[in-house]
């Protein structure tokens, strides 16, 4: 079996996205029970090799890893910014040849460049899976979103109305959502100041406005996570976070009764969200972090698995 | 069962208490194994969730877990200071929300404030024990102490009598230990300098000096850190370390033979302590560290299997 | 059995050399696996202990660890530079009463001092594997070049002409190297300037030469890092990386087919050897890597089950 990757949203069909989801919707019991594990993937190397700290993503890995009873191992910097071999300027070959000689099944890599996946992955014998380059992609949290949109609105969420709000333009997140709605026949509308929309971004079968006066037309709105430095003395982005909140920031008013809000976290309160809505049960930001786990479970089993047999989770479970 | 905290003594009973000294003292074989694991909690998830770098305490928990085939997640930040969530503005809620995303059984946190454990408890499903909260409690640094004391002078240790010497004020250490050390009908005195002494801690049924006169009295010495920042130029606490040494420091001249010394470590040889006194066989501070182990091993248990089956024990060994 | 550590080179005996790589051999077919374990191990405690941080060997040891089923506790600073511990004055011997309560059958150790594992071991109950001390030892890396050389020579590397080249004098690398080498009876070179070069060097056995004039005559060519910061401006040993690279660095040019290359890693490329050089398939240098994994692994194992019984292996696998 040639190795499988998933570093962009476009390694996936349709169908391939429709099996992950069935595949985590399967683990789903696996997480309920005392003793939360399944020797599936006993005696398996998956390496964690973050480039940039991210402790919320790496644990979910770690532990999905864990669940699955296979060895992990957690490589990164301990520096600050970058990771130490990168100050120590190895190249990213060299680190591939360093994880190669663990014989790893997985690597799951999070890296400042857009193209570092593709090149681990031309370097390695290890299947990548990326969580997080650059600007680039995040494809488990497009998957994990349409887990939690699944959850809350059934297994069929063509034609679901989805505005996506904020910095669409450094945005990985946005990126990768963009690419995953669309493929299930979502109907996306981007909003974003015009300094943070991406030229030609419509291209991706998607609606472009530049304030929030139709949000109300939305089944789901799914707010960005604005970073002060947008904002800073000097940004040629925003003159401030405060006119961004007043222009652009989702609130209650904003709202109407029975949309739901979906946020990838971590939340900046009084700035691209307020308090009442983020803290607000109706919300679904609760369901995207909690779907991560199984998610990611899903990934990792058929990564390792392949993405052509549908009987084997029966077998695992 | 209704999940059950450990974030201040005021949690434990007297009973409790000696529950988890015994369940602590049934582990102690086990340890000894050339296999040193139980199957106990096998399949659990316990994270060690550190705002504050604190590697002895969070690898004892660490420990802990695994000997009882737990599986462990460490979340920690990777800057200096506090972690990366909290220097990214992610409230504790939010941390709660994550990690209930993972189903925890038991959440470890040591945190720079003194109400945090409780806002976790109140924002999550799992049971919280405390590993330090800012200057409020330490009850597992307790609980250990009094298992180190159980097997200097045995299972009774009511009206042993405890000098406590050092940095009271700011001392998690010495908050938990009174109370503990009272709950076991100890008889208790508390010895510092004016300014590093607590306003009305006599409340607490202890007696309180200022010097070191007494001190031959003691059966039991319990020497406190001091942070050479109290005694920095400009200070309003110590006028200088070498100053606190003189009047304050546990030196062999001030001790008679017989008494027994204890640190809760690390240990700042030269200023609440001299070496020859540290280093000495006879102290229990070596006792106190072999003892954490075990300790953490209990809570872990007692925590995740209830605090009113005896039986149970005997059932795992 | 009395614990046996593994701190130098001179802690083995050639004999006890050819064991460590039959029984690393051993452990090959392991790692093709699909499940990578072996229960050699199980519920024993090995404890990384690293003052400076080296993702790359702690991750190998870790690694190698749990391929042999052992409990593996990773004790690292969080800050930059030596870690916490040092930071707040807690002494290695305070360390090694900290270890102990957790009754390791292992230790490994990175510090940056040359005599502090002979100090940890005076300390603790626990064998001590020296995984890099300052400039003195590294007595994995010689082991594990010593079976990157038998995958390429055979067994017998009896009169192999190895040419080390570089910073000799800061190079623990080569200081491991030498001794190994010249145990198993190969024909060792040292090239390198003369402010770099030990004196009294010769006493080991080896010839010394200030450039690369006979470079040709090597069978292996091994190529040590050289740290910038020894070119820095006003440094006593280089006037300036360019020089070095045009004087002593190894490129295709001055290297003859057929000759192996090896680089204890990581690389910099441009600096001690070109890039076409270290990308050449035909270097050893993905062997060296390769190799680390079952190399820690075997003395691991030896570690714990004594270097006597040579019918063990067998028995394990």
């Amino acid at each position: 079996m040639p190795k499988r990757d998933l570093i962009s949203m476009e390694d996936l069909s349709r169908g391939d996205i429709e099996l992950l989801l069935d595949t985590a919707e399967s683990f789903l019991p696996v997480l309920e029970r005392d003793i939360k594990k399944v020797p599936t993937l006993r005696g398996r190397t998956i390496i964690n090799l973050f480039w940039e700290p991210s402790p919320r993503t790496s644990s979910s890995y770690d532990l999905a890893a864990k669940r699955l009873s296979a060895d992990t191992l957690v490589f990164r910097g301990t520096g600050t910014g970058a990771g130490v071999n990168v100050e120590r300027g190895e190249a990213l070959k060299d680190t591939a040849i360093t994880m190669d000689a663990y014989s790893p099944d997985i690597i799951i890599m999070r890296h400042p460049s857009a193209g570092a996946c593709r090149t681990l992955s031309a370097n390695t014998t290890a299947s990548v899976i990326n969580a997080g380059d650059g600007m680039h992609q995040d494809p488990t949290q497009c998957l994990l979103d349409l887990f939690a949109l699944r959850q809350a609105f059934g297994r069929e969420l063509k034609d679901l109305k989805v505005f996506i709000v904020g910095d669409i333009l450094h945005s990985r997140v946005a990126r990768s959502d963009v690419m995953g709605f669309r493929m299930l026949g979502m109907d996306v509308t981007l909003v974003a100041p015009p300094t943070l929309m991406p030229r030609g971004i419509e291209q991706m079968g998607v609606t472009v406005e530049y304030d929030l006066t139709n949000l109300k037309d939305a089944d789901v709105v799914y707010v960005l996570r604005m970073d002060a430095e947008r904002a800073e003395p000097g940004s040629a982005y925003l003159p401030s976070l405060r006119e961004y909140a007043a222009l652009w920031g989702v609130s209650r008013a904003r709202l109407r009764p029975g949309q739901r809000v979906m946020h990838p976290g971590p939340i900046n309160r009084g700035a691209e969200i307020t308090a009442d809505v983020a803290d607000d049960d109706e919300n679904l930001i609760a369901h995207q972090v909690f779907s991560g786990l199984a998610v990611r479970m899903a990934v990792l089993y058929r990564t390792t698995v392949g993405y052509s047999d549908t009987s084997a989770e029966e077998e695992v479970l």
